[in-house]
């Protein structure tokens, strides 16, 4: 059993360990951290066995402690999810570097060249729940752009999380990085959290993974800068001027192709002019589905519609459920949107393009598509390469999050001795 | 005696008021908000007499509660500094509008069209202190870039807050455009500003602007993102493959040329190798300019250089006063200025090639310069043509902030009807 990373150190000195970590992975070049990325792979996969014996003393005891399917089924490691935390680490080396890209550049009138570059933002801290997927994940991503990163994980993933970051960190130390880029913060509970959320100057970005309620309490309690991702309560408006065929399509695709995930619809607007026609189409095909709708009167008039409370509006189901209204006209929908949604991702089917136009242009959300199933808001889709999350928040990175997203800027000024 | 703007509202409602304002915002041409910068011009110079009244209200309080001559010299108008103002909203109409630029765009494999497109942040919140110029300033920098703002300066300037915002109110509504685009936050002293940094899904931004003090508490206590501004300890280091004559005017210009800046120097470091050559050229200069130099042992040999104390290294002095060290070498510049800097401009003067690109490579800071003073960190002379601030924290923006650091992006996505 290897010792917990970090078990017998205090968090101050972890993120010390962290800053020191970060000032040489700033300066190391992308075949080192490609070289270190698929050291870390290999490793990874040479500790199947452990991780996979540290995984299973936690599934036993979540099993135990009464946990749901759905939180065992992110829990649970093997060998295929190991085989693929591994490739990901593999994709992310092939991926370029985005530290060092020239963002802006010009020549002064005086003379001074001006230079913005991409540089890593130094020490990451990521917030998440008991998926140990996302340690490898996230551990990939912040070495590339060349962050060190504090993982804090829940209590009922410890064992996996303590297995797999040590394997990561034999892969660092392999080829000459520091481990230490990669670390898990000493112990759990709030505790351990509320240490990662105070330590501004300490970390330099906190990144909260997760269900809606560990988002919120990040945001409330973090001194250091956040980035907010994930709740989607998506939308999906279906205009008067729609391809029927393509918006049953359509909906069909954003709310049932995966239900768990925030890009997934939740809700469905419907413009009056086709509802009589529409309705009869999508309600049947939805509830083949298994969805159960709650729809406003309109929709509760056709079977097995349930009433929709003020509550649905607002509802993030991740399951087979989805709220649907009758809307007056396409700014009715745009209300409704601005009202409800959860700016993630919001969708208008329509032929017209000035009803597109106007549609793009109000809905303040972070991806807004025309003709296209939601689930598209992905970074994967968008050919990222890897995604670190979705920003809900306008601040520094909105919508799915690259590599080019977990790098700061810095403007390099460059004289002959110039002086105002 | 115009009514005070919102004074008989609560901030809720003042919120709710700056959304639905953003909300018609966002979507205006540049040519609208070009010509509400211009009629607020006209305003505030119509408006002359009643701001200059509610001015001397101000500064005749601020006297006779005894406040030193630098507060009362920002506080205090003259038909200059209107004019000054006025000029400031028609040198933002004149820059290109941020708004819709497409900071990327590519076609997916699949026939998706992706586009990532400038959009307003929304609803921004400014704290700042008395300074009514900021007033306009930041006014007309979120109109431009299409935000609504809530604006909350200092009790000691509210009278002449209320009669410029009055003014550019007034603008704002002969152009059609909506007055509460331009809003006081109601109440002063600090429940006030408690409110707008609890404002989370309210307001979508908060900047700080002023001093150390003020921007601590604005990062502790806000659940608003806020981009944290301008607090400056910057360093110049001479190396030792530095032309001298060089060296010591960018020393001269970075510390005297204008002392109360956030980008002046507060710090002297020297290589030891032309530390015999350089110090009794810099030392007496200095002094002769006003400078009191708190020394390391070498600095403090010299006549006149008090001793400094470890607080010496991180201060910001912001007047004739600097500390000074010799090193033994770049990297000990380098350790120096990544233990102390604020981590917003620091220099380094050489003729040598490698020591600029270890340097620049080394020091993480907003704004690294090479053989230039450090009073070039600033929005105009970066081109940018405004600025709201300096930002000192990674996220979002980093360095002087123009018209485009004070926009969100939006992803649009298109298609022809595709599904996963």
């Amino acid at each position: 059993m290897p010792d917990l990373p970090g078990g017998d150190a205090d968090f101050r000195v972890v993120a010390a360990r962290a800053r020191d970590a970060a000032t040489t992975l700033a300066v190391v070049t992308r075949a080192a951290k490609d070289a270190a990325l698929g050291a870390m792979a290999d490793r990874l996969l040479a500790a199947r066995d452990p991780i996979l014996r540290a995984n299973a003393e936690d599934v036993v005891a979540a099993e135990g402690s009464g946990s749901g399917a759905h939180l065992l089924d992110r829990l649970r490691l093997d060998d295929d999810r190991l085989t693929g935390m591994a490739q990901g680490l593999r994709d992310v080396a092939a991926l370029p570097d985005p530290v060092g890209e020239l963002v802006r550049g010009s020549t002064l009138a005086n003379g001074l060249q001006l230079q913005q570059v991409r540089v890593p933002f130094g020490v990451v801290g990521i917030i998440y729940e008991a998926r140990p997927n996302v340690t490898a994940d996230a551990a990939g991503i912040c070495l590339k752009s060349g962050n060190a990163v504090l993982l804090r994980g829940s209590s009922s993933s410890l064992h996996s999380d303590t297995a797999i970051v040590e394997a990561l960190r034999q892969g660092l130390a392999t080829t000459g990085l520091p481990a230490d880029a990669v670390q898990l913060v000493p112990g759990r509970g709030h505790a351990a959290a509320n240490e990662l959320m105070r330590a501004r100057g300490l970390v330099d970005v906190l990144i909260p993974r997760g269900g809606a309620g560990l988002i919120r309490s990040v945001v409330e309690e973090s001194t250091v800068p956040v980035i907010e991702t994930g709740v989607g309560n998506c939308h999906v408006y279906v205009d008067a001027a729609a391809d029927l065929e393509m918006a049953l399509r359509i909906v069909m695709n954003s709310k049932t192709q995966r239900t768990s995930v925030c890009n997934a619809a939740e809700s469905l607007l419907v413009h009056e002019a086709v509802a009589d026609e529409f309705l009869p189409m999508v309600v049947p095909a939805l509830q083949q589905a298994g969805v159960l709708l709650h729809g406003d009167d309109r929709f509760a008039a056709c079977g097995g519609v349930q009433p929709a409370t003020e509550d649905d509006w607002g509802a993030e189901y991740l399951g087979l459920e989805m709220s649907a209204a009758v809307v007056p006209d396409l700014e009715a929908a745009v209300d409704h949107i601005r009202r409800y949604s959860s700016h993630h991702t919001d969708a208008i089917v329509t032929g017209s393009q000035p009803a597109a136009r106007r549609f793009v242009a109000a809905v303040d959300s972070a991806a807004v598509l025309v003709n296209a199933s939601t689930r598209f808001t992905d970074g994967g889709e968008f050919g990222f390469g890897a995604e670190i999350g979705i920003s809900t928040q306008k601040l520094h990175a909105r919508g799915p999050m690259g590599l080019p997203e977990m790098t700061a800027t810095k403007y390099v000024v460059t004289g002959d001795g110039h002086i105002r």
